[in-house]
């Protein structure tokens, strides 16, 4: 499948490289291909995008509309507090595509992390209102990069990825996808409002991780 | 030990009839004695409460103030929205007393459930503000009344309950009450602001208790 991914950070990385992998005909976005290419890319990283992409060199770069335009399906792996200008850049590429929304609308406060979208609404409602011609799905979101494309390395995988978006076919090809990656704990939450609750447990998963002293980690549920 | 509840609701009734079970001098706090006897409270219940105090005989009832000023220990489990008007109407039975605050700060709004503290804050906090003198401990607030007092009615108990505040022997003492209900997967958090992820998830239990038609339900954390 043609796949595009915005967004060349660390999330943007795990899951274009996955996918490629996976053997996909994947496209990464970003806002300014060269300034990406000299890298840093605004998300310090072990390793540079260049240095990444030279080890990946099935993945293709373009802009966010170009990476849009590619994919049949595609990824927002921007910062949460990028998401809508990334998207925006790439507005009529998005209509009638699946975009699988990654990202979190945390922000940093001198209080501590704090969600930027208020309480009864989310960020990938917000993108789905910004862009009613796209089908957000919104997952992935509740677990770090590694994670995402590699459930199996914590517990065997017997852990629980949730998925919610207000269209069933769309949400049928996400959970595919996330099948592909190692997941077999895949929760649909129903339409996308359920996204509400999926970005505010952000908020303790940031706290959970500075507890157990890594990012690795995610919850079981159970009933 | 004496314990007091604040709140005659499912959570109260839950917690103070474990506890009375399980031996301590327990006694129930309401806004209006009277009207609690009298039913309903306010909160419908399958059964009244002169009929849960009937099973109870051990359970003394009596204002805010009087539970307050009977517990060495206290428990809030007032419904969120009137937890600081209860707390306040027995503010200074709080002094030096640990307070362990199991409320939510949600709300019903015509769009569907609503935390009603900011991002950045949480009830607990708003509490500990409120009566710098007591010693705030969140818990249990994340599951049902019914896994607070039975963990191992789920899985055998395999999932997790987070602790947190800011006073460490406040902690200690709580998590020996915990032990005694059961819990044995019992995860400190840190300082009371830990209560924020710990409130924020309650948009996503909601939503699971929905997609799972129980809500008994619970997450395990793994990493």
């Amino acid at each position: 499948m043609r796949i595009g991914v915005l967004g060349t950070g660390s999330v943007g990385r795990a899951i274009g490289g996955k996918l490629a992998e996976l053997g996909h005909d994947v496209m990464l976005g970003t806002r300014d291909v060269g300034a990406t290419m000299r890298g840093p890319d605004g998300e310090p990283e072990d390793e540079s995008f260049a240095e990444w992409l030279g080890r990946n060199p099935k993945v293709a770069l373009g802009t966010f509309a170009q990476a849009a335009a590619h994919g049949e399906v595609l990824f927002n792996c921007t910062l949460g507090d990028g998401s809508l200008d990334a998207l925006g850049s790439a507005a009529e590429q998005l209509e009638g595509k699946v975009l699988v929304d990654v990202s979190n609308p945390l922000e940093y406060d001198e209080g501590g992390m704090k969600l930027f979208v208020p309480s009864g609404d989310s960020l990938a409602e917000q993108i789905q209102r910004a862009h009613p011609e796209a089908k957000v799905v919104k997952t992935l979101n509740t677990v770090n990069a590694l994670v995402m494309v590699n459930p199996g390395s914590l517990e065997g995988g017997d852990h629980t990825i949730f998925v919610c978006g207000d269209d069933e076919d769309a949400k049928a090809s996400v959970v595919e996808i996330l099948r592909a990656f190692g997941w077999e704990r895949i929760l649909d939450l129903g339409d996308l409002s359920a996204a509400r609750g999926m970005e505010a447990y952000l908020l303790l998963w940031i706290r959970l991780m500075s507890t157990l002293g890594t990012p690795a980690l995610n919850m079981k549920i159970v009933s």
